[in-house]
């Protein structure tokens, strides 16, 4: 069985999550505070009701498989197919009112991720991908999912959510590069790996990730044409420091100016 | 005749700029650099199509108003009612794929704007006021847009499009303002005014603002119950220096950071 048979599985998620988040966007909202009196960290009851739907529906469905969510921790984190979840991804986005934040429901097998989705429900737009191939569908358009050439880090468009969020040396690094792209650009959340999948822009530097953070990218952007790694280079799906680009050339400049630091 | 009047005519204006901006959206561009090698400065096919397309609509029907547009100047600036508009405000987030960015539509009326529309046409949202009044309407909502009451700064979520764009001084001021709120974002354009008018954010500090960039946005703000005025709290309808706030204690405490440079 492919990862590929899930899909219409993964559809389902999407829409379960997707309603029980609907009714808490642009509202008022009841902010938990998770961090202990440190950065602002908003969690919302549709976070958590989004993630519960979810595992409902897993746990139906696929009893065997693991499940690691961003609100309620791992469940057999071992087992060889692990789905993980990331009911928001950009909860002060969401919090805000702003659109660009999106669900993010992923596929791994073995510890790779096979499968990923990012869901936008509030406009209604699915972005996925499974490695080899990413595909968007929305109110207005359904197309295949494709990155664009871009030939050197100077003609690049370059994303981050916020500098604000790395740490003294890191935004140093990112600093570098961002002096030497053409546009530089912040606050994409997950969709600015979407807008890169879609060839809009060329580049997405951040730090901090967690594996629900990217799991679900990964297979999006590679499907894409993309790629998308540590600034070591290594395999994105830890998370930590990471570098999605659409065109080799420009992955390759920027981690050769990521690593200089 | 008063502002209220024109409404219909407004929704027709946006009707017709979104119409001949949603073809380029999303799909390759050829981007004119409008600065001399400076900065990044793109204007789009779209930007020209949708102006072009409300200043016809304007003089076949108003023929004695004069209009200030972003791509084309002005023409009868001095007439007692004057269109000012920005068919894509957030060029930068509209070459990047990225939703925020919208169509700003203002009626000035011996140079004070009384009517302001910003129309999201990719996703059919539309922002209005007439500074007694706002609202909202898009495809899942319809709704009086109304600020919220925030205490302090403290507690403020506060929005700028990018601290790059500002010069050092401003930055720094800026700086202090954002040390001292609760969650500071980049990244909205115009579309952080218009969640400051729903009640989902506090504050708006930015710089180097167009009047075509402010006219919309002041009745949609006020509308709402908010204020938004230059750094030195003079009006905020010549542009440059803007705070726009939701709460009046945090406009002011805003305008004193902001002013002790």
């Amino acid at each position: 069985m492919t990862a590929i048979d899930f899909s219409a599985f993964i559809d389902k998620l999407a829409t379960v999550s997707g309603e029980a988040i609907l009714p808490f966007f642009r509202t008022s909202l009841t902010i938990d505070d998770k961090s202990t009196g440190g950065a602002f960290d908003p969690v919302t009851a549709a976070d958590r009701a989004a993630e519960l739907a979810m595992r409902a529906l897993i746990r139906d469905m696929f009893p065997g498989h693991g499940i690691v969510g961003e609100e309620f921790g791992a469940d057999r984190p071992d087992a060889e197919y692990v789905w993980v979840l990331d009911p928001i991804d950009g909860t002060k986005s969401f919090i805000s009112g702003m659109p660009a934040w999106g669900t993010l429901i992923a596929l791994t097998r073995k510890g790779r991720p096979v499968f990923g989705m990012m869901h936008q429900p509030y406009y209604g737009e699915r972005f996925s991908g499974d490695g080899e191939a990413a595909q968007y569908r929305g109110p207005r358009a359904e197309r295949t999912l494709m990155v664009r050439p871009c030939e050197s880090l100077d003609r690049a468009v370059l994303f981050t959510t916020s500098p604000r969020l790395m740490n003294a040396a890191d935004r140093a690094a990112f600093g570098r590069v961002e002096e030497t792209v053409r546009l530089s650009r912040y606050g994409g959340d997950c969709y600015a790996y979407c807008m890169l999948a879609a060839g809009h822009i060329d580049l997405v530097v951040e730090t901090e990730l967690k594996p629900y953070d990217v799991a679900a990218l990964i297979p999006i952007v590679a499907g894409a044409g993309g790629i998308m790694t540590t600034w070591e280079g290594e395999p994105a799906e830890t998370g930590g420091r990471i570098v999605a680009a659409g065109d080799r050339r420009v992955h390759a400049a920027a981690l050769k100016i990521l690593q200089a630091g």
